[in-house]
């Protein structure tokens, strides 16, 4: 671990014009301070253990289009790619930096936090009456016998991941509390060098509203007696239409934050950043051109109709593989994509560091 | 309840033009004649059993800004308000039509289902070492007995409630399945004739993107050789901008729906519509605006930052009633709003009704 280069010894970072004044000009997530600690301490607490750390980003970001926020553009994802492979990196002994939109899955919970499996239907209490084999004496609430291997075997895994500490949880709501703790976690990466690895499945915006032209208060589709007028300048605002009041929002790009990621914030780690898209014929070409803009690393690219049956890896040697998730046979169930995309990750990010092999707990 | 009409008995319904052409322009959604008949069944199983019901919704509406969606715009709301409410009203004896946003909180769930309250966390492996109390023989999975009597009644007012198939769970993700879903449960409702409540606490969209200028896949920030030109048609797109390209959206007016309610589809329930703003100088305003609009007889309005400790009923004889939580004292949990909204809505329905008790189970 010797040649990985402290953060003292690193460059200043130089940032461009856009990715400056977006810092600077956007407020940080309130928190930012106590969160940073944090992971100082959870990144130290993993590399004094020779453990990898893996920064997994997971779920949507919002663009909000009032201060008082009551409208936002939100990008689709419920956190499934990015809490599924989180368990899979523990599995395979790293500690992960979960970076999350809250409210999102998470690993293990996943399992049975939404209405399809609610966690309700697996308990039964104990003494009461007509339950059949899961009738007993007592006053306990448990978990039904059929639903009790499979519970046993995800709290088991919740339990080692916050024993050993190695599941840091961070959530964020906007894109820019996003970018911000994006940027925090790297800097506090870069100690660990070649080993950190970005595994970025968070669907992040492409798009903001500039806070000079954000609207204070929630907009609204009609008169006010009284009330100042409409804000023109305002990103999103009401205007006469055809049909009555119609609302025009107008939002500036992005800077290209994995750019800064890339060259500044974590010049040695192992980056992989993900593409959805919706038409097939465009996938191969919107991965080529990510890896030839930022490069990096590792594009996964995935079709929003097929992504939890197939992806596509592609890489800055100009390989394309796919991983596919084999048909189930009758009576099994699908594996999940991920525990084969991640052992596919471990095996790159191995190579990449030179075939060390992982440190497990 | 012989004085209440039967579907049979009522006018057509006469559409204004922006509404009929709003159903008429898009799809319904895929399962919408399969949901109708269970929304059927329960309403007459509960009419049977002269038990009256509320349709609450909850959460927020998205309107895709993709036929294939990976971005939309949405409305802030976690589904806390309607969630609770639908507990208070089936301890009230109504059964309750839960028309929510997909994964937004549910009944009874929702006291576990987010990150603060992981209900993984209140789970213990009996026979483990080291658990304290907790500590037991055998391979159970229990929950911890600290929170073994709050799970307990939750998780019996939950079975109670699915025994007596009180609840009904009808989920929904944009504006336009929400509209088609409302009609349909308002429409089945008529049979109760003054004996049905709509308790409207989602967060429906003012605005949408008509089906004609719905861009079917992902819109592009940049461009991509040989593909098709941006359209320009399309309600969002990206334009030129002093920054790169931007996003530039453009939705229509989302018919006023309500009117529709009180008038065609329910004209004989008790409608409770809420309102959200964000500046207290103009909350009452827009809650009387609401009342003269449609001619219903409840308004609930809310500050967003003050939402879980006041709100003020609007109703259409010029009163103005707040409700306001007390303080808790210390070491007692804060009173849930919900538990003093809801019986003065239900006393509310009583009265409008003419007095007439509620019926318990």
């Amino acid at each position: 671990m010797s040649s990985t280069p402290s953060l003292e010894e690193l460059p200043p970072i130089a940032q461009p014009d856009d990715e400056l004044q977006y810092f600077e000009t956007h407020a940080p997530p309130a928190n930012i301070a106590q969160l940073s600690l944090e992971v100082r301490d959870f990144i130290a607490h993993h590399h004094a253990a020779h453990r990898r750390v893996v920064l997994v980003s997971s779920g949507g970001t919002t663009v909000p289009l009032e201060n008082q926020t009551v409208r936002f553009i939100d990008n689709f994802s419920a956190g499934t790619r990015g809490a599924t492979s989180a368990e899979y990196f523990l599995e395979a002994g790293y500690a992960v930096v979960f970076l999350h939109r809250q409210f999102s899955l998470l690993p293990y919970s996943r399992h049975y936090s939404h209405s399809t499996n609610c966690f309700l239907d697996y308990l039964s209490e104990w003494g009461r009456i007509g339950e059949g084999e899961d009738a007993a004496e007592g006053g306990d609430v448990v978990v039904k016998q059929k639903y009790r291997q499979q519970m046993l075997d995800v709290l088991r895994k919740y339990r080692r991941a916050k024993e050993n500490k190695t599941l840091l949880l961070l959530p964020y709501t906007t894109v820019t509390s996003y970018l911000f703790l994006l940027r925090e976690v790297a800097m506090r990466m870069q100690v660990l060098g070649s080993e950190g690895l970005f595994y970025l499945a968070a669907a992040v915006s492409d798009f903001f509203v500039p806070p000079d032209r954000m609207a204070e208060h929630k907009i609204q589709s009609g008169d006010i007696p009284g009330a100042a007028g409409e804000d023109n300048h305002a990103a999103a605002a009401v205007a006469p239409g055809p049909r009555g009041k119609k609302l025009v929002i107008d939002l500036d790009p992005v800077p290209k934050f994995l750019n800064r990621l890339v060259e500044g914030w974590a010049p040695n780690a192992m980056i992989i950043s993900f593409k959805l898209e919706t038409d097939s014929a465009i996938l191969l070409y919107k991965c080529r051109q990510a890896l030839e803009r930022y490069n990096h690393q590792l594009v996964i690219g995935n079709l929003l109709s097929t992504r939890k049956f197939e992806v596509v890896f592609v890489d800055n040697k100009k390989n394309e593989n796919w991983i596919r998730v084999p048909e189930a046979k009758e009576g099994e169930e699908q594996l999940e994509i991920e525990s084969l995309i991640v052992p596919e990750v471990v095996r790159r990010h191995n190579q990449s560091i030179g075939g060390a092999s992982i440190h497990r707990f």
